[in-house]
């Protein structure tokens, strides 16, 4: 049997729970920088003053980290993941603060073969991102695509 | 009368298209290193084998790359923006290769103030992001909030 964890493997309602990303201060000054200059996610003294209240890492930034630590699960495990076309309702739910540890859950709500193309199944997955306290600070949902063992 | 764009100033309707973003070889492989270090966004042979056909930036790359976009308009025409709390649709229609520039464009579908905060009006915006060539490389849509001049 092959290794790793293929279409037939995963059953709905699996829920994988995974990641330790650790937010460092330097990376969330540097992200924005190139990506999201806004004064909140560069300044100490403009975040005080924002919603966020401290300086605080741009959306885009927890995004790619959710998908760094989907990267090394993925590898870790054989998860035979074919990428995604996109994702649906992302939603940041509260704020990412320097210092935070983000972890991560990914739970199947449905599955199916495609009908095109033999060797793909598809997964609907709800993600949630969490935070040291088991705050929810980020959500999405996507269809992923993953490997048939046997097609 | 304060300067800039705001919410008073946004017909439906509206098309903003800004931005030039030239996509490099090194900053798709430093993207993709420390968040999205699948083969194909790391090294040419494996992206030759891919569906990409070559080397490819990640999505949440891309997605990155269009806020840069937007935050430097957003700060040339002195938009008046609030920001996000998520988006929706988010679609990665066609690979972004090193070498491609993109552009951006906002289209405003629909306005409405907001009804809990007077100071905010809300946008129903549609995005896409296309290369050099016209084609459409990513899409989403999103609720922008911003400032209305005269609460």
């Amino acid at each position: 049997m092959t290794q790793g964890v293929y279409y037939e493997d995963i059953e709905v309602g699996r829920i994988d729970r995974f990641g330790h990303y650790e937010v460092r201060r330097e990376e969330v000054i540097d992200f924005a920088s190139k990506y999201d200059p806004q004064p909140f996610h560069l300044d100490d003294e403009a975040a005080a003053q924002s919603h966020f209240g401290r300086l605080a890492a741009s959306g885009w930034h927890t995004g790619a980290m959710s998908m760094a630590m989907m990267a090394k699960f993925f590898a870790d495990v054989g998860y035979a993941s074919m990428g995604g076309a996109g994702v649906d309702q992302l939603r940041w739910v509260k704020p990412v603060y320097p210092g935070d540890t983000l972890t991560m859950e990914i739970e199947v709500k449905a599955k199916r073969r495609s009908k095109s193309r033999p060797e793909m199944g598809l997964l609907d997955q709800h993600f949630a991102v969490r935070n040291q306290h088991g705050e929810v600070v980020m959500t999405y949902v996507a269809t992923g695509m993953v490997a048939v063992r046997e097609p």
